[in-house]
C-alpha cells in the first residue's frame, strides 16, 4: 500500500511520464465478431474511420467482419460506408474513402460451426499473404455474452489464435454475472489468451475526462497539493440517466443497477479517482495501483449494509413533464420485480492516502437529469471556526464532468460587490465535444498499439466482483429495503440520509 | 509584521468577517464641487442614481451641486437627468425619477470668493432645516488640483465644516506631485478635516474584482492554502492601455506614468494583492496591514535601479492597424520630452509572507491591448524534476482580470486525449459587467456609510510617495535609460529582460 505514495524502486522517478512511451503500431488484422450489430455500426466503424483520418491506423491493416448472414464484400463495405455517414463525428471525406473501405472483408460465421472457423482462418491467412503483413491478430468480440466462451474456445481449437505475431482479444461487458461466473469465464478465456492479451472494454475508461484524471494533478502542481486527505472532506461519484429500462428488460431485470453500472463503471471511476499521487505512470503501475485500491476498499458486511447502501426502484413519475410508467409496469418486467434501478453507497478506502475520506457513489435510471461526474468536496475550514456565519460560504468543489458534457469546474465563493455577501460561483472549462475523440476511438487505438492502460485488468474485475458479492447476495435475499422513488426525481430519500448523517449533501 | 499571519489579540478570531459590520446610513447632505464637470456627469450622478434604484441612499439626502456658472435648480436637475440617460448603467425609470431629481439643488460658486461660501452655507443649512436632517455633510472635491487646498481652507474659514453631525471630505487624485507636496497638501487638509474624515478616491479600489481580492482566499480555503510563498513563484500586476496621451498632455507630460499610474493605482494593487492571510478584516485592520506592506516594500536604491526599473516612451506605431504618432509628436508634448509613458519594475516585499517572491509591475500607454490584471504564477514543481519534458507543461496561473472584463481564471494543463500531450487550458469565470456596480457606485456608497476600507489612507499615500521618490529623482535627472517602444507593441524589450533574468516571462 505504501507504493501509492512512496515508491521504493530507484527508477521510479524516471518513469514519471512514461505514458509517452512508444507503443508500437504494427501491421495487423482486426477480426470483428458481430460486424452487423449495433455497436459495430454506431461506434466501431466510425472509430476506425476517425483513426484512419488521423493517420492512427497501421500502414497496412486487414479488417474482417463476421456475421451470421451472408453478404458479398462490396455490400459489407457499403454497409460500413452508411454507418460512417450516419455516425462518424467527422463528415465522411471522398478523398481516401475507397482506400479505407478496401481494407474490409466479410465472412459469414456461425460460432457453433467448425467450418466457420476454418473459413475464417483461411481468409485471415490469405489476406495476410496478400497484404504481406505479419500474423498480428486482434479479435473483437461484439457478441452476446453466451457466445464469448464458445468463440474463444473455437479460436483455440481451430488454431486461429496460434500466430507467429501477437494476438489480442477485446471483450465487452458483462464479464460474468457474479464472482463465480466471472472466474469461470476468465479461466476459459485463459485457455486461448493469456492475461496480457485480454482487453476488457469499460467504455467509461475511454472518456477523455476520465483519462485526464490520473494525469491532471501531475501536470498541475497546485492541484497536486490540494488533492490530499488533509484538504478533502469527501468524494462523490454520480452516474445518472433519465432513460428507463427501455427494451433491455430481459437483461436488466436480471442484472440490476449493481451489475449494469456499479461492479464495472462506478468502481472503475472510484479506482481512477483514487489513483492518487502515482509516482509512476506506466500502464503496469497504474494497473498495480488500481488493484491496490480495490484491495483497500473496505468490505461492506451484512450488519453494516443498511447504513452504507441504498437500493431503489423507480415508480411512475414525470421526465421533462412527460408522464412515464414505473419500473414494474415496463414491458418485460414482472409486476413483482425487486430489481434495483438505483444504487447508492458510502465507501471507504483504507489506505494512507484516503483513510477517513468517504466516497459516495450513486447511479440510477429515470433520474431528474442525465449526469456522470466526479465531485471532490474540500474541507470548509472557514466553516470550522465558531465566529463565522456558516451560511453563504459554500465548500470549494472540484468537479470533473464526464457526461453528457466534458469539463472541469471549480466552485469558489465570490463576494457580491453590491450585497457584500459571498455567493458560490463556478469557474469552469468545457471542451468542445465535436473535436473530442470518442471513447471507442481512444480505446481501439490503444488496443491496436498494445497499450492496456485504460482497459479493465482481470484482477480489478475479480476484486470488484468480490467486493460486490455480499451485496448481490443481500439483494437476492431481499435483506435490504428496496426504496421506491418517483421517475424524474433525485432518487430515494434514503440516499440523501446516507450523506446527511455525515453532514454532507449530494452536489 | 507578525500580525500578518499571527494575531495575538484574543478577540481577533471574532472579527474575521467584520466587513459585515453595520456601517450606519444616516440622513445627510452631499456637497459636490465640480457639479458641471465630466466626472459628475459620467460617473457621480449615475452612481447616485443607481444607489437610489437599489435603495442604497439615506432616506433623506440633500444633494447640492456647485459650479462656476449660474443655473436655476430646474435646469441643473435636467442636466442631471440627461447625464443619467446618457451614462447610467441601468436605464432610467420614470417611476421615482422626480423623487430622485428633487433631491438636487444648485449653487453658483467661486472658490476664491468669500460670499460664495456664505451662500453655500446658507443653502446647506436651509435644506437641512427643510428636510429636517442632521448636519451630516459629505464634501466631494471634483475640481482641479490647485483648488483643493483653496476650497478646504474656505470651508474651514466659513465654518461650513463645523457641524453638529459628521463631516467627510472626498478628494480625487493627484494627491500631491511628490513626497513634499503631498505632505503639504495633507497638512492643509488636516486643518479642516482630520485623518479619518478624509476619503482619498483611488477608483481601482472600487473595482469589484479588486474588492474581491482580500476576501477571496478567506472564503475559499483551497486558495488559502495555495496563496503561500512556498507555492507561488512570482506575481505580475499589469495595467496597460491602448490609448495615448489624448488631450491630457499638459498634465501628463509633467506627471508621467510613474505619478499617473504607479504611485497610486499600481502600488494600491500591490498592497491589495499582498494583503495576505489577513486574520482580521475590519477596515482599520486592512489599512494597518496595507501600511505594513508598504513599510516592507524594499526601497530601490540608485545603484540597483537600472536592474529593477524600466522606463519607456512610445514611438510612432500602429494600434489595431491604424498608424498613430509617437509621444513626442502628440499635441502639447515637447519634442525633447523625456517623459515616461511606460513603467515596469521588480519589487520585493521583505516580510515573512512574501520574502523572496518577486512582484513585477508594469503600466503603459499605447500598448497592444488594454488590460488590467493580476497574475499569480505558481511554482512548477513538475518542471523541477529532471526526468520530465519541460515543454508542454505550463505553470499553473491564477488570474484576476480587472479591466476591461472582470473575471477569475485558472490556467491548468489538460491532456489532449488524441495527442496525449498536455495543453494549457483556461478555466475561467467572467462576470456580466452590466449587472456589476461601477467603482464609483461602490465607493460613494461606502463614503456615505463611513466605511473607509477601499479608500487610500494618508499613511499609504505617504509611503507610496516615499518609495517612489528616488525614482522620481532619477527620472528627473535622467540617470535611467528611457527605452523607446513602438505604439501597439508590448513595451520595451528591456521589460522582458527584467523577467528573463529570473527565468520568468510576462503573461
Amino acid at each position: 500500500m505504501d507504493e501509492l505514495t512512496a515508491p521504493t524502486e530507484p527508477e521510479a522517478k524516471n518513469q514519471l511520464f512514461d505514458l509517452q512511451e512508444e507503443w508500437t503500431m504494427q501491421d495487423m488484422t482486426f477480426i470483428l465478431f458481430g460486424a452487423t450489430g449495433d455497436l459495430a455500426k454506431r461506434k466501431l466503424f466510425p472509430a476506425l474511420y476517425n483513426l484512419f483520418l488521423d493517420g492512427k491506423l497501421p500502414d497496412s491493416i486487414s479488417v474482417i467482419g463476421l456475421g451470421r448472414n451472408y453478404f458479398p464484400d462490396d455490400i459489407f463495405q457499403s454497409k460500413v460506408e452508411s454507418a460512417l455517414r450516419e455516425y462518424s463525428r467527422r463528415a465522411v471525406q471522398t478523398n481516401g474513402l475507397n482506400d479505407f473501405l478496401a481494407k474490409f472483408r466479410y465472412c459469414k460465421f456461425d460460432a457453433a460451426d467448425n467450418d466457420s472457423y476454418q473459413n475464417l482462418h483461411e481468409l485471415i491467412h490469405d489476406r495476410e499473404i496478400e497484404l504481406n503483413i505479419p500474423q498480428n491478430r486482434l479479435f473483437y468480440l461484439s457478441v452476446a455474452p453466451q457466445l464469448v466462451e464458445v468463440i474463444t474456445s473455437g479460436l483455440n481449437k481451430s488454431g486461429i489464435n496460434q500466430t507467429t505475431g501477437w494476438k489480442r482479444l477485446i471483450v465487452e461487458k458483462p464479464f460474468g454475472n457474479d464472482l463465480k461466473t466471472a472466474r469461470q469465464l476468465n479461466e476459459r478465456l485463459n485457455n486461448a489468451f493469456n492475461d496480457e492479451e485480454i482487453y476488457r472494454i469499460d467504455h467509461y475508461l475511454g472518456k477523455p475526462m476520465v483519462q485526464n484524471l490520473e494525469s491532471f494533478e501531475f501536470a498541475n502542481p497546485i492541484f497536486g497539493s490540494l488533492l490530499d486527505r488533509k484538504r478533502i472532506s469527501n468524494i462523490q461519484i454520480t452516474a445518472c440517466e433519465t432513460v428507463g429500462v427501455e427494451t433491455r428488460a430481459d437483461y436488466y431485470d436480471q442484472a440490476g443497477a449493481i451489475r449494469d453500472m456499479v461492479q464495472n463503471h462506478l468502481l472503475q471511476l472510484v479506482m481512477m479517482t483514487a489513483l492518487h499521487l502515482p509516482e509512476k505512470m506506466t500502464a503496469k503501475e497504474i494497473q498495480k495501483q488500481k488493484i491496490t485500491i480495490m484491495e483497500s476498499l473496505r468490505p461492506i458486511y451484512k450488519d453494516k449494509m443498511e447504513q452504507n447502501v441504498v437500493r431503489g426502484q423507480y415508480e411512475a413519475g414525470e421526465i421533462f413533464d412527460t408522464p412515464v410508467v414505473g419500473y414494474k409496469e415496463e414491458p418485460g418486467v414482472a409486476a413483482s420485480s425487486m430489481n434495483d434501478t438505483y444504487f447508492a453507497a458510502r465507501l471507504f478506502i483504507d489506505n494512507p492516502s484516503w483513510s477517513g475520506i468517504p466516497f459516495y457513489i450513486r447511479t440510477g435510471k429515470r433520474m431528474a437529469i442525465k449526469s456522470t461526474k466526479i465531485v471532490i468536496e474540500f474541507k470548509n475550514k472557514v466553516k470550522q471556526t465558531d465566529a463565522l456565519p456558516a451560511d453563504g460560504i459554500t465548500p470549494n468543489l472540484l468537479i470533473f464532468e464526464i457526461n453528457p458534457n466534458e469539463g472541469i469546474s471549480l466552485m469558489v465563493n465570490m463576494k457580491n460587490p453590491s450585497s457584500k455577501q459571498f455567493e458560490p460561483t463556478y469557474i469552469s472549462f468545457s471542451t468542445n465535444s465535436e473535436v473530442q475523440p470518442e471513447a471507442y476511438e481512444l480505446l481501439l487505438f490503444d488496443a491496436i498499439r498494445g497499450n492496456a492502460t485504460f482497459f479493465a485488468h482481470w484482477k480489478e474485475v475479480e476484486l470488484s466482483w468480490q467486493w460486490i458479492q455480499p451485496l448481490l447476495e443481500a439483494f437476492q435475499e431481499n435483506t435490504l429495503p428496496l426504496h421506491p422513488y418517483p421517475a424524474g426525481s433525485n432518487g430515494p430519500e434514503a440516499a440523501n440520509q446516507l450523506l446527511q448523517v455525515d453532514q454532507f449533501k449530494w452536489w
